[in-house]
């Protein structure tokens, strides 16, 4: 190989040094790295860089696309990973034990904390947060004095915890699951039982191969009593032998399209016994004597509060799919702005691809994106904490609600539109956006497991729905609930309104552009409670369907519509403040800021522009006036769009794609990384069989039957 | 492992057999198979059975999603089964050779072929169709007597072909391409080299470990002229030995997102010398004496012509969008017939997923444009032959033309539609959907790379623009130019034009959706040929810009319009035909396919509302009567849909996703795979390293330089 490789170099004409792209299209604005870290890490870029320090000095966080491991062995490196990670980390936090709580339970640092290892493979994030947020959270929130010795064992290292939750006939409709945990008065202990074989959990992450002890969701069942889902630290593995304890199936889900790192398995229980004291009850307990004690008498809103613990990570989902664009857009941008294709004749070079308007078209509208969804995310994580701490208020449930259907909403808008972004980033990458070494693919395949996890889009949707639809009432009512972000709501009727702008500066205008947006989801709003009252009249239908037969085209394209305009109303208020000075930073920040406002807002409405003229509230002139203006900033972004990708995370260290690399030497880096990639020269093992002469094969196509 | 499932069996309790549901949707509607074969095979299904027959009855043709080997195996298992078919096969092509060039250049029968491998598996049959159709196809169509002995070689196995088109920095801009092919008249030879790094070929399917030739396509140089691109054949590896020869660089691009048991290779040439008879000179050659003759004067119509072999490739993928959709949709559906999510309080059972408008309304729409696709893949079928008898007749270049531009725009438009199909089905069936056993994953991993290879989607569309632009100008000049599928072009200007219908029925009518799509496309054609003619009527504005700079919003939207009409159009004609019963059929059938064809045409003007609204030609009233009809529509062909899936390709025997078995039994199949999936039980084996007591890592967060 090495000859080859010899022969290769003295053969090919070295061309003269290219230009250097990328450079070039980088110097084009001086984008404010201060201000995007603000934006990033919310004041906590310090335990970023902690948590990302282990990644540049650790040898065994091999960069994603340069380890081609079969399953078992991705596992095993998926374990050693967490496990190093949660090594190097220990000093950290064993010098204050109550750090594990405080940087998991506020959602700025924890985001802090998540980016490095998220970034650098979700698979191994998600392992990580499982054990430790799933698992150690939901003992903290729902656990009392007697389970301080799981939260310790978590978080020394001497169990490995997964969150067994969903079964295989219950996924999405979690109130459904038919585990068991019967109270047993006379020997004192509850019997886990796993009632059909469709009620086994399934999907347990870390559950098949590496998890000792699991938080299980079971009905507590008391003599005939069924109290509803409770959850039970149940162990699972023989520590000494880590084999699986009597009375307990674990298997694995087999193999999946992302995340093939994690071993999901699912899990049997066979009237397993565990002592009374591993129910988790801080909520609701079960006496000696067998009597059921709860804080929260309605078991609805019991359920919901078991689950609150999900919403952590749907708002870290909601915060890392902008995260998750900008890298897919950092490999696309700098792939486009070095790579030449097609030119005019006679030019001595091709044009860089982020000259095309249409390829600006297909990727800027992203960069737009990331501001409106990082900036929605922060006003998330500063109202958590305040929200949260009153979980257990019943005087909060307004606010908590409202929490829950905006993080709904969010999840989704943010979660579909950081799929559809990769896809778009591979596919403006070519074939060679299609290679694996790109990272794209893998960014998509670990990503497409987001809209489905941690509540699926398309029922989330209908939470924010929901919500919503409290909130007219109330209003139609004259009963105003106390709301943080739904001042938009009105109940003058918007139907057959137009929009009030004049000209086309006044179109324009921020202010109008986040009215266009109320409009929307007011018209939305107000539709949707008018079919529903119209269809709920009508005694014979159950008030199941009229909410199912609502669904398309108003319902769950209203709680789309109000996660796009929370996000626009967080860009706006930014915005503003840019605009008065009560954020500092240079002019070409402004600037890229003030056009990337623009051209999301424009984006956003040109995609739905049918629902947008809807009663003519915007006419044909103003879908004209959107298409020129997206055509005009398109130009404007491209001398920012490079500088501005440049400020993302990673940096250049432990950055991760063949066809960006920094220095600005796309085919080099190609060139390098597939010369020494894994049997990269050679022949196919079978070579003496690819020519054997062909078969006469006369009884083939015939029915021969097949093992 | 087994004592373990037998206390399993013991252990949980049994269920009461289950509703079949699927039965149950299956015998709503009765589906005329008869029809929807002839759409299918267009009367050639016999074809299908016998190239389907190896993979029921060959043991070499594992199930896809059973088969979970590493990059090595899994291209040693590629070539075999290749190999497999190809020997299958034998007999039948070996009975009378013509039989290859009758298959392969015809599109409907080469369709029928293609069927069972590609279903199978996208990469095997890639792998297959590089070899017997673009290598020995090349030969066929740009060879000469003196080339049998490679059309024979290939198909008796002799020899694997390998089409060695695209290079490194060149991709979509196959012009620009850089090896050269040197006439060296002392010695009668070509010396083909690699004239610096970036000009490797790449991505050449096949050429890393398996191919002992390949067509390369090099600029012919002869003296100091470059005549251009012409297709030469050069031997690769010894066959006797499968070492790469000297003078050849091989190596593997690497790992890629999909279709990885292909062995994508790059090649370097280091002044190679062939004899001169190796040029494929049918239609240019160089003498022995070094003179250049070409029956094709024009360079650029030259190009065209040696190109031209690639089409054939994009009308397989025009005609394999709807059935990879039919593929996803068969597995989304049922799973929706048979997954139970959710109900109404105090109900029994819960609903099945199918029953939701909004599950509806995410799948059917496919179902629809399943058909329009299927049909305007027929269309191009039929007249392939006819149109393309005539390539080197200069006086159908118009023909061929129109129909290069209308396989560009289906090309892009299907094959976006099935990529975000398959999405739509993997998240329809939640997380169910991401194990790989499903196959969605794969489907759509493989399918990916359809939308950028084989001419990338974006820079397709710009031809057909290109085409539809010089439809207008002529027309614009008085001149018509002869066309088989352009009756909708209109000089009339429609800007401002309202639809003409008076009611809501008149505007459902077939005939007017049909005008609707006309309207569109004039719309989108007249205003691009209005704003390129402004442009370039400037003369400070380079041609070239003024193309960029309308595509946005205009040629590119037009482009994509014209391959949605075509679809329509055929649909349409389709229906008429169905309902004047010149096609004769059961009345379920009529009223599924009238449906689909409202659902189709309804829910495509849905997606582009705003522009159907330019100029007010629909109105916010039309807008609303689309949206209560598709309401409407998706209610109706519920009945329909189980049926209509159960007549795709493939049937039982070969159809393979874990999650929607035939016998309706959702759990059982799930379970009974992941029980026997590999590794299924036992621990991770580093597992006595998953609970080492924690480390101190004092030096760790610190930056120690990694390897």
């Amino acid at each position: 190989m090495l000859s080859r490789l010899n022969i290769l170099q003295c053969h090919v004409t070295s061309q003269p040094a290219p230009e250097n792209l990328l450079d070039k299209y980088r110097k084009m604005s001086t984008i404010d790295q201060k201000l995007m870290d603000d934006i990033d890490y919310l004041g906590y870029k310090n335990i970023t860089e902690m948590f990302e320090a282990p990644l540049k000095s650790d040898p065994v966080f091999v960069k994603e696309t340069h380890e081609e491991l079969n399953r078992e062995q991705d596992r095993e490196a998926a374990v050693m990973k967490m496990k190093a990670m949660y090594n190097h980390l220990s000093p950290y936090f064993f010098e204050d034990m109550n750090r594990y709580e405080e940087v998991f339970t506020d959602p700025i640092k924890f985001n802090a904390l998540a980016i490095p290892l998220y970034m650098y493979n979700q698979g191994v994030s998600t392992k990580y947060t499982v054990n430790l947020v799933l698992f150690y959270m939901t003992v903290l929130n729902l656990g009392t004095a007697q389970h301080e010795k799981w939260k310790e064992s978590i978080s020394t290292g001497r169990d490995l915890g997964c969150f067994a939750l969903t079964e295989l006939s219950h996924g999405s409709n979690v109130r459904g699951i038919q585990t068991t945990a019967t109270y047993d008065q006379e020997r004192d202990e509850f019997i886990i039982n796993t009632p059909n074989d469709v009620a086994m959990k399934f999907w347990i992450g870390g559950a098949s191969k590496s998890a000792t002890v699991s938080a299980v969701f079971a009905n507590l069942i008391i003599g005939d009593k069924n109290e509803g889902p409770h959850v039970f630290i149940v162990p699972l593995r023989d520590k000494k032998t880590y084999n699986v304890l009597p009375g307990i199936i674990i298997g694995d889900c087999g193999k999946k399209v992302g995340q093939d790192n994690i071993d999901n398995g699912f899990i049997l229980f066979n009237n397993f016994r565990i002592p009374r004291e591993n129910m988790l009850n801080k909520m609701s307990n079960v006496t000696r004597e067998g009597k059921f004690e709860t804080k929260i008498p309605n078991p609805d809103h019991r359920l919901a509060l078991i689950l609150g613990g999900i919403s952590q990570g749907r708002i870290l989902i909601i915060g890392f799919s902008p995260r998750i664009i900008g890298y897919g857009l950092k490999i696309a941008l700098r792939f486009a702005a070095m790579r030449r294709q097609f030119g005019k004749p006679g030019d001595k070079e091709e044009i860089p691809l982020i000259e095309y308007p249409l390829h600006q078209y297909r990727l800027f509208p992203y960069l737009a994106n990331i501001f409106a969804f990082k900036l929605a995310s922060n006003e998330i994580y500063y109202n958590w904490n305040e929200i949260s701490k009153d979980l257990f208020d019943t005087k909060a449930q307004q606010s908590i609600g409202e929490l829950h259907a905006t993080i709904s909403s969010l999840k989704a808008i943010h979660s579909w539109t950081a799929m559809r972004a990769l896809q778009e980033c591979r596919e403006a990458c070519g074939g060679l956006g299609y290679s694996y070494y790109s990272k794209l693919g893998i960014l998509r395949a670990n990503w497409d497991v987001q809209q489905t996890w941690e509540g699926d889009n398309n029922v989330l949707l209908q939470q924010t729905a929901k919500y919503l639809l409290d909130v007219i009432q109330a209003k139609f009512k004259g009963k105003e609930l106390k709301t943080r972000w739904q001042q938009w709501v009105s109940s003058e009727p918007v139907e057959g309104a137009q929009n009030e702008s004049k000209t086309d500066e006044e179109f324009l205008q921020d202010d109008n552009l986040l009215k266009v947006f109320y409009h929307r989801s007011n018209l939305l709003l107000q539709r949707s409670a008018m079919k529903m009252a119209g269809k709920v009249s009508d005694k014979t239908v159950h008030p199941l369907d009229a909410w199912n037969d609502t669904q398309v085209f108003n319902l769950h394209h209203l709680a789309k519509s109000y996660g796009e305009l929370f996000g626009v109303m967080q860009f706006h208020k930014f915005i503003q403040k840019l605009k008065s000075g009560e954020i500092k930073t240079n002019a070409d920040t402004v600037e890229a800021m003030t056009l990337l406002f623009q051209l999301h807002c424009l984006t956003r409405i040109e995609a739905d522009l049918g629902t947008f003229r809807d009663g003519d509230y915007l006419t044909s002139e103003h879908g004209d006036l959107i298409k020129q203006t997206i055509l005009k900033l398109l130009g404007q972004v491209k001398r920012h769009a490079i500088a501005l990708v440049e400020t993302f995370y990673p940096s250049e260290e432990l950055f991760d794609s063949m066809i960006a690399p920094g220095n600005g030497d796309l085919y080099g880096s190609i060139i390098n990384r597939i010369y020494y990639s894994k049997d990269a020269f050679g022949k196919i093992k079978n070579w003496d069989q690819c020519l054997s002469p062909v078969a006469t094969a006369p009884e083939a196509t015939t029915g021969k039957s097949k093992q």
